[in-house]
Parts: C-alpha cells; structure tokens; sequence
C-alpha cells in the first residue's frame, strides 16, 4: 500500500510527483481565469470585469513561537503573500483553526493578537472563520488555515521570465529555515538568526509601479533553489545566477554550514524573487529598496534561451541548482 | 491556565463565549460589507459593483467514510453551502489538505473523487490548494480545509427574520449527525440511517426566484436548535415551531430515542432554514420541493414579534427550544 510520507510535504521533486498524480485529479478544476492547473501560487478568478485573485495556505510551523514570528504572523503573511505573488492587493482573509483540547487560551490570544498586527500591515482584513476542536491527542497544538482574496488589473504570473530579463531578490535568503531549525534545535550560534517573515506586497506594489515584473515567486518551501526552477521550468527558458551577488547573511552562512544545510533550499517568508524587464531593472531595484522589508534587494542573474538554472559560482565555474528533494526543515511554515 | 476544552468546539453555547471574546478580536474584520463581527456563514466584500461572499470551513468529521458520504463530500458541501446561505453562487474553491505520515494514497485518492463529484454537483471548481504533511502522531489521519467564493446580487442574512415570516424546512432533521454517531459506534438499527450531506445551491436558488427570502441558515454543529436561535436572537423576533409539523425521519427518531439524543440538536449538512414572506410562502415551498435535495421540504413554524423559540408540542402545550450547550456528536463535520 503506497502511503504518505514526510517528504510528500516538503515542496520538493517528490511532493510534486504525488501533487501532480493525486492532488490535482479535479476534472472541476478552473473557474474561467488560472486554476488549478496553472499550479501557481493562486487562482485568478474574472468577476465581472475584475480580477479575482484566490489562494490558501495551512499553517503548521513548530514551534509556534520563534525568533522573528509566530504561527499567527506566518498565517496572515503566507497568504497575503501568495496574493501579492500573483500582482494582487491583498483585500480578505479567512481563519479557520484547529485546536487540541487543552491548548492554552493565552497561546491563542497570543496568536490571535498578532495575526491582527500582520493584518494592519498587509492592509487586509479577516472577515470570517471557522473553528473546530480536537480530542486531545488527535493534533499536536494547533493549525490554522487562511485563505484570501485580492484583486489585480493584470495577473502576474511565475511562467512569465523571458530571454533578456533581469532576476531580482528581493533580499536575503535562507533566514527564516534557518531561524526555524536553529530555534528548534536551540542551537547557541552566538547570533541569534531572525525569520523574515512579513508582508511583500508594499514591495510588489512598488516594483510594479517602476517598471515591467514578468514573472514573480515567493521561496517558501523548497527554498530559492525550488522557487527559481519552478520559474526557469514553466517558463522554457534558462536562468543564470551568479553566486557572489546572492544575498545571504553570515549569520545564516554560518549556521547552513555547520548544519549541513544549503540557505538556497530553505524556506523564506517574506521574499520575493522576480523577472524583470532588463531595461527597467535599474529603476525597479531602486522601488524595492525604498520598500519596508526590501533594503537589501540586489540583482542575482539573468535568463537567456534554454532550460535549467546555472549557479555562476564565485570562482568562476559552472554548476547545476537543482530544486531540493524535499525541505531540509519540516514543519517550517 | 484556561484551556481549550471539547464544548469550545461544538458550535453552541460555551462556544460562542470563546468566540465572542477570542477569537474575534481582530481590529482588522471587515474588507467594507458584510465583516467577522456579523457572525454569518460568509463575509461580502464589495469589490467593482460585485458582491463578492467568503467563507471557510476545515473539517475532521471522523469516519472519513460513512453511510451517505465522506469527508471529502462534506469538504466540498459545507464551505458551497455556506456560500448558499449567503444567496451566492458558488464558484470556487481552495483546498487545503493536512494529512498524516502513513496515510494511504488510495484512501487520498477515493476523497478527491468525491470532492470532484461533488464539484459537478455544485457547478464550483477546486482553482488551488496547500498540502502539509505531518509526522506520525501529530495528526489522526487527515484535515481539509476549504474556502471558497461565490457571488450574489442580494446578499441574504441570518438576521432578516421580520414578525408575519414563515418558517421553512428544506427536509428531514437530524439525519447527518445520526448517521455518524451510529455509524461510528456500530449500532445495528434495523435500519441504516444516511448522511443527508449535499449541496443545496439548487434550493436557494429555485427558492429566491419563487419569492421572497428574509433569512436563512444551515443547521450544521448544534443542529436546527441552535440555528433557529441564532437567527430568532440575531433578527430580533421570536420564532414559532410546531412539532407536528417537524419533518423527522422515522429510523432518526427511533435512533435518537435510543440513544437519548435530541434530533434537533445534531448536525445537517444538506439542509436549509429559511425565513420567506408569507404570502410567498406556499410559492416557495412548492419551489424547494421540486429542486434535488428538497422534496421533504415543509413549512414548520412562524415568526412574531418577542424573543426565543418556541416550540408548540404536538399535544397542546408550548416549550423553548433553546441552543444545545455543544453538539452530543463530536467531531461531525
């Protein structure tokens, strides 16, 4: 009997064997715009002239409470997120949570409180919810599902890189798997390491308002390896990176070392990668530094005609960034 | 320390108090019509002259497979029918699947069949989705959530019962939650009692074009009584219902007899509580007979101006109906 296994969660090669088999077999699967099929980070729905952007996503991070976040502000951001992914403002969100008896009601003010801090910052609103309890022991705590809605006048999708375009990160990488692991491990590094989450659609907006975005994704599961594979793949085209300008901090350089672990296959929750017109990136680069959470965007390759994604390493060779089999970090988001 | 307890999951009375002082208070609830602090099945974002409904519902009902449905069907009708209760269309859904280490594919694969199927009941698409895996023990088995949006012209309330309305049943009462509590403990009735889980878009939409509908809601946790008291308390009216006319199925009362079970107060999942102009009343009913799920509509009560509901009995005497503490049936939906 074929069965789930943690690797089916992790975002990687072997979730998208069982995603593209099992998950997806919906003959119902498209309302008129993106669907399901599209696999992006949302669905685009046209309502009456406007386009609707759809998304959802679990939350099942441990532990709930970590150096930069909380389960609370990875709910509202993840969502938010995938709809600033897809070129929307962020409008609604739901919450629905699941809760194991005996969980502490303090925990989940905790919580609560600061999903509504996330949410004043995102500009969005939770409008409806549901809540359902657990037998103890049937869940380890708690998770919380959000989905959301927000609207765009024109979708941007994560196939749209062409020859010739600019990739841009919107900052560093790795800090939030690597906040989540050392957080867990209690792993004394000398500098504690932050999560990134926040809210990315202040940098969206600005981005989009300087110039041509192509294509974007959020690197969240599976990390950046995964996150610019997906983009180089649906889009037909090759991605060069060049490894000395990929923003990392040595805090997370560091601790991935000692580890064993790449920052590029780990989660980040409040980045953007993006494929930029060449003759824009200049301008949009200077839009995103001027955002709240995009001081440190820098310009990390470019795409030319082919497939894959070459890493251009710092001592001038060649080599492969392959998407990861799985997170290194479960339970990350 | 307060904790959760399995009372604050059951959709009644100790319920609310969580709800009402925790889990609500966001600053951020509403996205500019109808927000959290309404407490309906969805929320209404006004967006280009659409009026755009949202709604969520995770669901853990345990067996996943049981006589007249699964998890998966539930998963798709709950979070359609919500949509309904709202006078919306449905018309896309997220999915959002939590699943345990070690569950089975095949059993994963039977639930989405039977989501899709009833998708093609519904006329809604599943357009995206999230998975998360997690180890053994952390989950029993598997949670779906989903959300979903629809679309309304006229966005019907649980709030609208007005003084002259009449009260209609679109069927039979109690037939979901005994289904699983039999189901579940393996008690041989004679008779098999079935889920009564369906989509019920068809009924309110041959419903509102018959004539006038003030109010409505799904009696799911907490069942019929604690519906009815909702929409009686939130409406500001009493309600009338006459015994007699209650439509229960014969092997459902004998089952709630048994088990010392209230019908009243156990969940639907295929059923709508409508409050309609009276003079449309006959109109109407006739159009929720004639619809797929409806033909054991009936016209069971009235509504005048006061507080409460009450029941008038089947031998002349009068009784509150009044909200069950928490649903008998745990984990119904």
């Amino acid at each position: 009997m074929k069965t789930i296994d943690l690797m089916h969660g992790a975002g990687g090669a072997i979730f998208a064997e069982l995603l593209g088999k099992t998950l997806t077999a919906y003959t119902h699967n498209n309302a008129g715009g993106i669907g399901l099929e599209a696999l992006d980070d949302g669905a685009v729905i046209p309502i009456n002239g406007s386009n609707i952007v759809l998304t959802t996503d679990s939350h099942v991070v441990r532990p709930l409470f970590f150096p930069g976040g909380d389960i609370g502000r990875i709910a509202v951001c993840g969502t938010a997120n995938d709809l600033a992914m897809m070129g929307a403002k962020p409008i609604a969100l739901t919450c629905a949570m699941i809760i194991e008896e005996g969980f502490e009601i303090p925990q989940l003010e905790r919580i609560v409180k600061s999903m509504d801090e996330a949410l004043g910052e995102c500009g969005a609103s939770i409008v409806t919810g549901d809540t359902k309890v657990l037998e103890r022991g049937a869940l380890d705590g708690i998770a919380i599902n959000t989905a959301g809605i927000g609207i765009t006048e024109k979708p941007v999708r994560d196939c749209g890189l062409k020859p010739g375009d600019v990739i841009i990160s919107s900052g560093t990488l790795g800090d939030h798997g690597l906040a989540i692991l050392t957080a867990r491990e209690g792993f004394d590094l000398g500098e504690q390491i932050h999560s990134d989450v926040a809210p990315v659609w202040n940098i969206v907006e600005n981005a989009m308002a300087a110039g041509d975005v192509h294509a974007m994704k959020d690197p969240t599961r599976g990390g950046f390896s995964n996150a610019i594979n997906e983009m180089a793949e649906k889009s037909g085209v090759q991605v060069r990176i060049r490894e000395e300008d990929l923003p990392v901090r040595r805090s997370v350089a560091s601790a991935s070392e000692l580890l064993g672990i790449n920052p590029l296959d780990v989660a980040n929750e409040g980045k953007v990668i993006m494929g930029v017109a060449a003759n824009d990136a200049e301008e949009i680069l200077a839009a995103i530094r001027r955002s709240k959470y995009g001081q440190d965007a820098a310009i990390i390759g470019y795409v030319v005609e082919g497939s894959s994604v070459i890493m251009e390493t710092s001592i001038g060779g060649e080599r492969f960034i392959e998407p990861p089999i799985g997170d290194p970090v479960p339970r990350v988001c």
